[in-house]
């Protein structure tokens, strides 16, 4: 009768972002714990609301052992692949969004580790959020009330993930290149591109474009390093010239 | 865009027996509201509850007219399918029992009004209530944990219930770059790196591998474009330097 478990849940995190309200956060740990999913991280959450909702009276174990993270990059810096979750339907979108459904088959076959993003209640995830996301997710909602419930929208999520419990396909022979490997590479491109005069390279609207840039490559951490080395080549030229 | 709402939830009834805790039900309502769902019944809730739940601020439409029933049979009086969830695994059963899955699509194929049970946060549905049901369904959960959360249990079931009607994936209206492009670009990332005293930049074997290398990025058209860009401002800040 026990319920067996898909092993997505070993390589997946579930990150909340700038969460509010400490219910909330003790809301979807609870989601997490009915799912078998246990490592939670949390970035920037309002200090007060992460204090209480670790130090709540029934606390899960996932609660009490969920990493608190500065920022994304930091929180998402072991994942090759990054989902943010979003309800909006007419957001004007640079990323693939796909449906709970679509995209919860894409994760499964994702042999690596995999971070889940969810923005805070009120605004969900920001551009520079994104940014370090992949693709989207759409969260399902009706028309009237788009925006679901943070801890239901982590049900949710875990529900799809777990519903067919087929094993993932075949593991590429590459491995995916992750998130810090990405960033290495987004630095020196960005510095190779200040160097050599390329408009608007050194605003931060251009960062999140230069981020965002890199992960549609979808790299494999042989070729992410391999253009790194190249762009360095380049760096190191126009510097010393 | 517009999400295009199952017909199910027009035929279903969410029954909610002996709840008691008002935050509970205002979350069910929620999960509701948020699926188009809008029936929502009450039986026996503690009293305070319930009036809470009604009156907190921005309680739902759903929430404002819920109806209270003295019983389960008054409830669901008018349902051809009396449907009762549960998280038991191991409960002696006197009915069958689904996976949501599985119930899920039962339900959808039953034309007529349809209700759906949920009992109460640490028992769950009496014995009682139980009896009043046609067959259960089965939250799913994992193994420590086994009782989900009940706005939670209400939105995965939802969620479920109206899974092949969501929305479907949408992309970015980019077309990928042709060969052209990517030659193109090629050309240009080829003679950067041979200004930048790449090695090996400059044999047959490079060749083949850049070309390669440009196709796995699986570039947009636009993306393209842009990293042409961006290699052009740095060949020339190479060059004339």
């Amino acid at each position: 009768m026990a319920r067996k478990l898909t092993p997505i849940y070993d390589r997946l995190s579930v990150v909340l972002v700038s969460t509010r309200n400490p219910l909330n956060i003790g809301a979807a740990a609870r989601a997490m714990s009915n799912f078998g999913c246990s490592d939670l991280r949390v970035v920037r959450p309002y200090d007060v609301a992460f204090r209480e909702a670790k130090s709540a009276v029934g606390a899960s174990h996932v609660l009490r052992t969920a990493a608190e993270h500065g920022d994304v990059a930091e929180a998402v810096a072991d994942c090759s692949l990054v989902v943010g979750t979003t309800a909006a339907r007419n957001r004007k979108l640079e990323h693939k969004l796909f449906s709970l459904k679509d995209g919860a088959r894409l994760m499964r076959k994702h042999s690596d580790r995999i971070a889940l993003l969810f923005g805070s209640e009120k605004r969900g995830l920001s551009n520079h959020d994104l940014s370090h996301c992949h693709w989207l997710l759409r969260i399902p909602a009706g028309e009237e009330h788009p925006s679901m419930n943070l801890g239901q929208a982590v049900a949710v999520c875990l529900y799809e993930l777990a519903r067919d419990t087929a094993l993932p396909t075949k593991t590429p022979e590459t491995s995916p290149a992750n998130a810090a490997e990405l960033d290495r590479l987004g630095a020196i491109l960005r510095e190779a591109l200040a160097m050599a005069g390329y408009p608007k390279a050194m605003n931060r609207s251009s960062d999140n474009q230069i981020r965002a840039l890199v992960r549609r490559l979808r790299l494999s951490e042989k070729d992410a390093q391999l253009l790194s080395g190249m762009l360095r080549q380049m760096l190191w030229t126009i510097r010393s010239k």
